[in-house]
């Protein structure tokens, strides 16, 4: 959950006559519209977390923190109906509330869950969503604590709105990056599109053992792609980056996807959204503590990059030239 | 928030074009679906309150809840943006929530709200929504603390999740009217229609107020129509009603769109929806209570009716006849 407009980029490669790119850029005035929602000022005293993280925090008690987190979404923008089965939908609803909980280090418990159905839907349809929302939600210990069910002449449309707990933790924000960081990734980038995007395990005690037992400076989860979700940190942290080609965990999927698309396997590990891995930074010293740490498989958290001063991402290439590049576009991507 | 369809009379009776009853029927087979989601067990020890009452309860410390409830809101649906500003929807969309939580007798807190702009939508626009959702949300100290915004081909949809907290008093549930106790209502009823669901002030402060100093067996905010609501409340308790003709309190509006639809006005008041008033049951005594308390302005809550054995609702006709009526389709209603 973030407080502005979701750039998913399964969507916007795949979908493009569904989602127009343009007409964000038309209605957004180039974030104008979520920098005006931000400049409202805080209101209560119990808000410990607001907008600009993957979930907000609110003191429940004098050592308790609720996170909160919703996410929407709609047939044709974030699911195509034609490409997946309607239970596939009802777990992915859930898997990317869970994942924004795991971005924050804490653990989900309870969910609501609003949907429109399409009229004349049939129950049987209606049954398979549930089904789809309760494998996940069974396998994470959610509980669907309640919702609303409306129907009428729209698309199918699914609000889910988890909650959790701070688990005695301290909730990672976005905005903690320092310069001189080390930028660890969890798992393989790229493709989400071929079946990732429907079937990934969000990070979820991933997170909580990184939580408890690292001091992570900042973290969020892959949903829009590794340099737009990199360039949230930045952003909320005031600093820059620098990755490393040779570094960035190119996935199966990637390799395969680029066959089809003519694209590179990296430009898509890089861009492509919805891997639902988590990104972090940490000290030099810290970083080393996670990988060398027995609490993860082997190779499932890497070392692709470093924070800056300054601002925006650069790329080391393997020859050793540094450039600039931008958090989305990499067609002309050239060392 | 309740899992369930909402039967939306506003809707029902003004939009039947856009919102089919039948399609409801078919798609959930006399209600099967919803039975067949409440089937499912409780998993978690934390949730006190889960589905069947306007709001979840989950236990966040050893001796505080936190109240959860979330509601959907659709162009053509629940609002037509030909016969009102979108100023008008962002307060109804928080407002509706509020009252969910005042159902309970329960305190407001925060909300995260998700919305899903039709594509092209000028930022003015979204701009307008926005100070209709903060100029209720103000009002009641409530703080949007996050949300999703998309944007898509589409119709507008909003998704406000409402979180509350107990304020140390138990929540109201629909589950605990007993046979003898007194039916009471707050304000007028019917006809909401002509203004009054898109403006109305939810009940927050008397909810809180009766919860803290009288003891309300169960408690229901109007949304779907006084006797739709009621039949909520004795379903759960497994009781009947009976209302007298008499002591409804019709409201102007009723009055004045009974006109227009060659209704009568009581038909109005029983059956129209989104009156957000609150429908109560308590003993004798603690009714006699509230009816002489200074808390509450004079004729601002009266006596409609009491709590029977047995099931459904029964009418006491000013002449002294009592039939049994429907929860809707007041069309033939004679005494």
């Amino acid at each position: 959950m973030l407080l502005y407009v979701r750039k998913d980029h399964v969507v916007i490669n795949c979908y493009r006559t569904v989602f127009d790119l343009l007409s964000i850029r038309v209605f957004m005035g180039e974030f104008s519209f979520i920098k005006w929602i931000r400049k409202r000022e805080k209101r209560r005293k119990d808000v410990i977390l607001g907008i600009g993280d993957d979930c907000a925090a609110i003191n429940v008690s004098s050592d308790k923190l609720c996170l909160i987190t919703t996410d929407m979404l709609v047939d044709g923008i974030h699911f195509d109906l034609k490409k997946c089965t309607i239970r596939d939908v009802g777990r992915k609803a859930v898997a990317c509330s869970i994942s924004d909980v795991a971005a924050m280090g804490c653990q989900a418990t309870v969910a609501v869950i609003s949907i429109c159905f399409p009229e004349h839907t049939a129950e049987k349809f209606a049954r398979e969503l549930y089904e789809g929302i309760w494998s996940i939600s069974d396998e994470y210990n959610i509980e669907i604590v309640g919702g609303d069910i409306i129907s009428g002449r729209s698309r199918l449309c699914i609000n889910v709105t988890m909650l959790g707990r701070d688990e005695g933790l301290k909730p990672i924000r976005r905005s903690g990056a320092k310069g001189g960081d080390v930028i660890l990734v969890t798992g393989t980038l790229g493709g989400s599109l071929l079946g990732k995007h429907l079937h990934f395990e969000p990070r979820l005690k991933e997170g909580l053992l990184l939580n408890k037992h690292f001091k992570i400076h900042a973290m969020i989860d892959i949903s829009d792609g590794l340099t737009a979700d990199l360039n949230h940190i930045l952003e909320e942290s005031s600093v820059g980056a620098i990755l490393y080609e040779d570094q960035i965990p190119i996935s199966g999927a990637a390799v395969k996807l680029s066959k089809k698309t003519g694209k590179t396997p990296l430009y898509h590990a890089l861009s492509d959204g919805e891997d639902y891995e988590l990104l972090m930074t940490l000290s030099k010293g810290q970083a080393n503590k996670v990988l060398n740490s027995v609490l993860f498989e082997k190779g499932m958290i890497g070392r692709i990059g470093e924070i800056a001063n300054g601002s925006g991402i650069q790329m080391m290439f393997s020859n050793g030239n540094i450039r600039r590049i931008k958090p989305h576009g990499y067609e002309h991507l050239k060392s």
